[in-house]
Protein backbone atom coordinates (compact mmCIF):
# COMPACT_ATOMS: atom_id res chain seq x y z
CA UNK A 1 0.00 0.00 0.00
CA UNK A 2 1.25 3.77 -0.84
CA UNK A 3 -0.49 6.66 0.28
CA UNK A 4 -0.86 9.91 -1.51
CA UNK A 5 -0.74 12.01 2.09
CA UNK A 6 0.30 12.70 4.89
CA UNK A 7 -0.82 14.39 7.66
CA UNK A 8 0.17 15.48 11.25
CA UNK A 9 -2.33 16.18 13.53
CA UNK A 10 -0.08 18.07 16.52
CA UNK A 11 -0.96 19.45 19.41
CA UNK A 12 0.43 22.13 21.26
CA UNK A 13 -0.20 22.54 25.32
CA UNK A 14 0.95 25.39 27.76
CA UNK A 15 1.92 28.07 24.86
CA UNK A 16 2.84 31.59 25.62
CA UNK A 17 -0.80 33.58 25.74
CA UNK A 18 0.42 36.08 23.86
CA UNK A 19 2.33 34.22 21.08
CA UNK A 20 -1.20 32.09 20.20
CA UNK A 21 -3.50 35.23 20.97
CA UNK A 22 -2.54 37.70 18.07
CA UNK A 23 -3.38 37.08 14.91
CA UNK A 24 0.00 38.66 13.55
CA UNK A 25 2.46 36.85 15.29
CA UNK A 26 0.17 33.25 14.36
CA UNK A 27 0.36 34.11 10.72
CA UNK A 28 3.78 34.97 10.46
CA UNK A 29 5.25 32.04 12.81
CA UNK A 30 2.98 29.62 10.41
CA UNK A 31 4.62 31.30 7.14
CA UNK A 32 7.79 31.23 8.59
CA UNK A 33 7.24 27.52 9.51
CA UNK A 34 5.83 26.43 6.29
CA UNK A 35 8.45 28.63 4.23
CA UNK A 36 11.47 26.39 6.18
CA UNK A 37 10.05 23.19 5.28
CA UNK A 38 10.45 23.77 1.28
CA UNK A 39 6.62 23.79 0.73
CA UNK A 40 5.41 26.41 -1.69
CA UNK A 41 3.10 28.85 -0.47
CA UNK A 42 -0.23 29.45 -2.83
CA UNK A 43 -2.32 31.21 -0.02
CA UNK A 44 -2.48 32.24 3.05
CA UNK A 45 -6.07 33.24 5.18
CA UNK A 46 -5.92 34.30 8.42
CA UNK A 47 -8.98 35.41 11.36
CA UNK A 48 -9.78 36.67 15.00
CA UNK A 49 -12.33 35.82 16.87
CA UNK A 50 -14.13 37.45 19.69
CA UNK A 51 -13.24 36.87 22.78
CA UNK A 52 -10.17 34.75 22.05
CA UNK A 53 -8.63 32.48 19.49
CA UNK A 54 -7.16 32.49 15.83
CA UNK A 55 -8.00 30.61 12.93
CA UNK A 56 -5.89 30.56 10.28
CA UNK A 57 -5.35 28.30 6.61
CA UNK A 58 -2.27 28.24 4.49
CA UNK A 59 -2.51 26.50 0.99
CA UNK A 60 0.35 25.18 -0.43
CA UNK A 61 0.97 23.51 -3.66
CA UNK A 62 1.47 20.62 -1.78
CA UNK A 63 -2.17 20.81 0.33
CA UNK A 64 -2.54 22.63 3.29
CA UNK A 65 -1.32 23.55 6.77
CA UNK A 66 -3.43 24.76 9.08
CA UNK A 67 -3.47 26.27 13.24
CA UNK A 68 -6.66 27.27 15.32
CA UNK A 69 -5.64 28.44 18.90
CA UNK A 70 -7.70 28.88 21.90
CA UNK A 71 -5.17 31.04 24.10
CA UNK A 72 -7.45 30.92 27.07
CA UNK A 73 -6.39 27.38 27.19
CA UNK A 74 -2.96 27.80 26.23
CA UNK A 75 -3.62 25.69 23.33
CA UNK A 76 -3.17 25.62 19.81
CA UNK A 77 -4.03 22.49 16.98
CA UNK A 78 -1.99 22.17 13.70
CA UNK A 79 -2.42 20.24 10.62
CA UNK A 80 0.00 19.82 8.21
CA UNK A 81 -1.15 17.83 5.02
CA UNK A 82 1.42 17.44 2.57
CA UNK A 83 1.69 15.20 -0.48
CA UNK A 84 5.40 14.21 -2.39
CA UNK A 85 8.17 13.49 -1.17
CA UNK A 86 10.45 16.76 -1.18
CA UNK A 87 9.34 18.26 1.78
CA UNK A 88 9.73 17.45 6.02
CA UNK A 89 6.32 18.41 7.65
CA UNK A 90 7.94 18.12 11.04
CA UNK A 91 10.17 21.08 10.64
CA UNK A 92 6.54 22.76 10.68
CA UNK A 93 5.87 21.19 14.11
CA UNK A 94 9.46 22.24 15.83
CA UNK A 95 9.45 25.03 14.24
CA UNK A 96 5.86 26.12 15.99
CA UNK A 97 6.63 24.28 18.89
CA UNK A 98 9.52 26.62 19.85
CA UNK A 99 7.72 29.79 18.84
CA UNK A 100 5.06 29.54 20.46
CA UNK A 101 6.90 28.09 23.30
CA UNK A 102 5.15 25.15 24.19
CA UNK A 103 6.48 22.50 26.42
CA UNK A 104 3.97 19.63 26.05
CA UNK A 105 3.50 18.75 22.64
CA UNK A 106 1.85 15.44 21.34
CA UNK A 107 1.24 14.39 17.22
CA UNK A 108 0.24 11.61 15.35
CA UNK A 109 0.54 10.91 11.53
CA UNK A 110 -1.69 9.40 9.77
CA UNK A 111 -1.52 8.22 5.56
CA UNK A 112 -4.65 9.72 3.64
CA UNK A 113 -5.63 8.20 0.13
CA UNK A 114 -4.15 4.51 0.33
CA UNK A 115 -3.77 2.57 -2.77
CA UNK A 116 -2.78 -1.28 -3.44
CA UNK A 117 0.96 -0.98 -5.54
CA UNK A 118 3.10 -3.78 -6.00
CA UNK A 119 6.30 -4.55 -3.81
CA UNK A 120 9.01 -2.21 -4.60
CA UNK A 121 6.44 -0.16 -7.30
CA UNK A 122 5.47 3.36 -6.90
CA UNK A 123 1.88 4.69 -7.58
CA UNK A 124 1.10 4.98 -10.94
CA UNK A 125 0.71 8.91 -11.05
CA UNK A 126 3.70 11.07 -9.36
CA UNK A 127 2.02 13.91 -6.83
CA UNK A 128 5.30 15.52 -7.17
CA UNK A 129 5.05 17.20 -10.03
CA UNK A 130 1.60 19.89 -9.68
CA UNK A 131 1.84 23.26 -9.99
CA UNK A 132 -0.86 25.70 -9.55
CA UNK A 133 -3.61 26.73 -12.04
CA UNK A 134 -5.44 29.47 -10.38
CA UNK A 135 -7.76 29.82 -7.75
CA UNK A 136 -9.93 32.62 -5.97
CA UNK A 137 -10.26 33.59 -1.99
CA UNK A 138 -14.09 35.05 -1.01
CA UNK A 139 -14.88 36.35 2.10
CA UNK A 140 -18.62 35.46 3.30
CA UNK A 141 -20.53 38.13 5.38
CA UNK A 142 -21.59 36.23 8.72
CA UNK B 1 -11.37 14.88 30.20
CA UNK B 2 -13.30 16.97 27.24
CA UNK B 3 -12.01 17.90 23.93
CA UNK B 4 -12.13 21.80 22.71
CA UNK B 5 -12.64 20.31 18.99
CA UNK B 6 -13.17 17.20 17.34
CA UNK B 7 -12.25 16.20 13.68
CA UNK B 8 -13.19 13.91 11.02
CA UNK B 9 -10.98 12.10 8.64
CA UNK B 10 -13.00 11.53 5.10
CA UNK B 11 -11.24 9.01 2.24
CA UNK B 12 -13.84 9.59 -0.31
CA UNK B 13 -12.70 6.78 -2.63
CA UNK B 14 -13.99 6.01 -6.22
CA UNK B 15 -15.53 9.25 -6.55
CA UNK B 16 -17.12 10.56 -10.20
CA UNK B 17 -13.84 11.96 -12.14
CA UNK B 18 -15.77 15.03 -13.27
CA UNK B 19 -17.05 16.28 -9.96
CA UNK B 20 -13.89 16.18 -8.33
CA UNK B 21 -11.83 17.55 -11.49
CA UNK B 22 -13.70 20.82 -11.54
CA UNK B 23 -13.10 23.49 -9.12
CA UNK B 24 -16.91 25.06 -9.14
CA UNK B 25 -17.96 21.93 -8.44
CA UNK B 26 -16.28 21.18 -5.41
CA UNK B 27 -16.48 24.55 -4.08
CA UNK B 28 -19.80 24.30 -4.82
CA UNK B 29 -20.71 21.10 -3.12
CA UNK B 30 -18.21 22.11 -0.24
CA UNK B 31 -20.05 25.39 0.57
CA UNK B 32 -23.66 23.23 0.20
CA UNK B 33 -22.38 20.70 2.74
CA UNK B 34 -21.20 22.87 4.92
CA UNK B 35 -24.13 25.22 5.14
CA UNK B 36 -26.34 21.74 5.59
CA UNK B 37 -24.48 21.08 8.88
CA UNK B 38 -25.09 24.69 10.24
CA UNK B 39 -21.50 26.21 10.19
CA UNK B 40 -20.87 29.91 10.02
CA UNK B 41 -18.55 30.28 7.07
CA UNK B 42 -16.14 33.13 7.31
CA UNK B 43 -13.93 32.72 3.95
CA UNK B 44 -13.47 30.14 1.41
CA UNK B 45 -10.36 29.46 -1.21
CA UNK B 46 -10.24 26.87 -3.40
CA UNK B 47 -7.29 26.69 -6.00
CA UNK B 48 -6.69 24.30 -8.90
CA UNK B 49 -3.13 22.27 -9.53
CA UNK B 50 -1.81 20.92 -13.20
CA UNK B 51 -2.65 18.13 -14.36
CA UNK B 52 -4.93 17.28 -11.87
CA UNK B 53 -6.40 18.33 -8.21
CA UNK B 54 -8.04 20.98 -6.26
CA UNK B 55 -7.14 22.21 -3.25
CA UNK B 56 -10.08 24.04 -1.15
CA UNK B 57 -10.08 25.16 2.30
CA UNK B 58 -13.25 26.87 3.97
CA UNK B 59 -13.06 28.40 7.20
CA UNK B 60 -15.73 28.37 9.93
CA UNK B 61 -16.45 29.99 12.73
CA UNK B 62 -16.43 26.69 14.17
CA UNK B 63 -12.62 26.07 12.57
CA UNK B 64 -12.49 24.95 9.15
CA UNK B 65 -13.60 21.96 6.38
CA UNK B 66 -10.70 21.16 4.19
CA UNK B 67 -10.74 18.60 0.61
CA UNK B 68 -7.98 17.79 -1.08
CA UNK B 69 -9.01 16.08 -4.75
CA UNK B 70 -7.02 13.52 -6.78
CA UNK B 71 -9.28 13.21 -9.63
CA UNK B 72 -6.52 10.62 -11.51
CA UNK B 73 -7.37 8.40 -8.48
CA UNK B 74 -11.13 9.06 -7.99
CA UNK B 75 -10.10 9.49 -4.67
CA UNK B 76 -10.68 13.04 -2.39
CA UNK B 77 -9.53 13.48 1.19
CA UNK B 78 -11.84 15.56 3.17
CA UNK B 79 -11.28 17.15 6.94
CA UNK B 80 -14.13 18.85 9.08
CA UNK B 81 -12.85 20.14 12.19
CA UNK B 82 -15.39 21.84 14.56
CA UNK B 83 -15.44 23.35 18.26
CA UNK B 84 -18.90 23.66 19.87
CA UNK B 85 -21.66 21.26 20.29
CA UNK B 86 -24.39 23.15 17.63
CA UNK B 87 -23.02 21.42 14.36
CA UNK B 88 -22.90 18.03 13.05
CA UNK B 89 -19.45 17.13 11.43
CA UNK B 90 -21.41 13.93 9.97
CA UNK B 91 -23.47 15.85 7.51
CA UNK B 92 -20.81 17.51 5.69
CA UNK B 93 -19.43 13.44 5.22
CA UNK B 94 -22.23 12.22 4.03
CA UNK B 95 -23.65 15.22 1.48
CA UNK B 96 -20.16 15.55 -0.26
CA UNK B 97 -20.41 11.34 -0.43
CA UNK B 98 -23.38 11.74 -2.39
CA UNK B 99 -21.84 14.73 -4.73
CA UNK B 100 -18.85 13.13 -5.60
CA UNK B 101 -20.79 9.66 -6.04
CA UNK B 102 -18.46 7.62 -3.66
CA UNK B 103 -19.40 4.30 -2.89
CA UNK B 104 -15.97 3.62 -0.57
CA UNK B 105 -15.85 5.83 2.46
CA UNK B 106 -14.01 5.29 5.41
CA UNK B 107 -13.78 8.19 8.24
CA UNK B 108 -12.06 8.35 11.67
CA UNK B 109 -12.74 10.83 14.05
CA UNK B 110 -10.12 12.29 16.35
CA UNK B 111 -10.32 14.55 19.48
CA UNK B 112 -8.32 17.32 19.80
CA UNK B 113 -7.38 19.61 23.26
CA UNK B 114 -8.11 17.67 25.13
CA UNK B 115 -8.27 19.07 29.56
CA UNK B 116 -8.85 17.34 32.33
CA UNK B 117 -12.17 17.84 34.05
CA UNK B 118 -14.27 16.47 37.05
CA UNK B 119 -16.72 14.23 36.36
CA UNK B 120 -20.25 15.71 35.04
CA UNK B 121 -18.24 19.02 34.70
CA UNK B 122 -17.90 21.13 31.10
CA UNK B 123 -14.49 22.85 29.96
CA UNK B 124 -14.39 26.30 32.27
CA UNK B 125 -14.26 28.66 28.74
CA UNK B 126 -17.27 27.98 26.46
CA UNK B 127 -15.75 27.52 22.29
CA UNK B 128 -19.36 28.13 21.45
CA UNK B 129 -19.87 31.72 21.80
CA UNK B 130 -16.58 33.44 19.19
CA UNK B 131 -17.66 35.68 16.65
CA UNK B 132 -15.77 36.76 13.86
CA UNK B 133 -13.56 39.89 14.52
CA UNK B 134 -11.44 40.09 11.53
CA UNK B 135 -9.07 38.71 8.74
CA UNK B 136 -7.30 38.60 5.24
CA UNK B 137 -6.31 36.63 2.95
CA UNK B 138 -3.23 36.82 0.80
CA UNK B 139 -2.03 35.45 -2.13
CA UNK B 140 1.05 34.22 -2.49
CA UNK B 141 3.39 34.30 -5.93
CA UNK B 142 4.76 31.08 -6.96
Amino acid sequence: MKALGRQLLVELYNCDFDRINDTKSVEKAMIDATEQSGATIVNSDFHEFSPYGISGVIVIAESHVSIHTWPEYNYAAVDVFTCGDHIDPWTIQEALKSYFKSDSVSSMEVKRGLFKTQPGQDLPFKADESSVLGGHSQGHSS
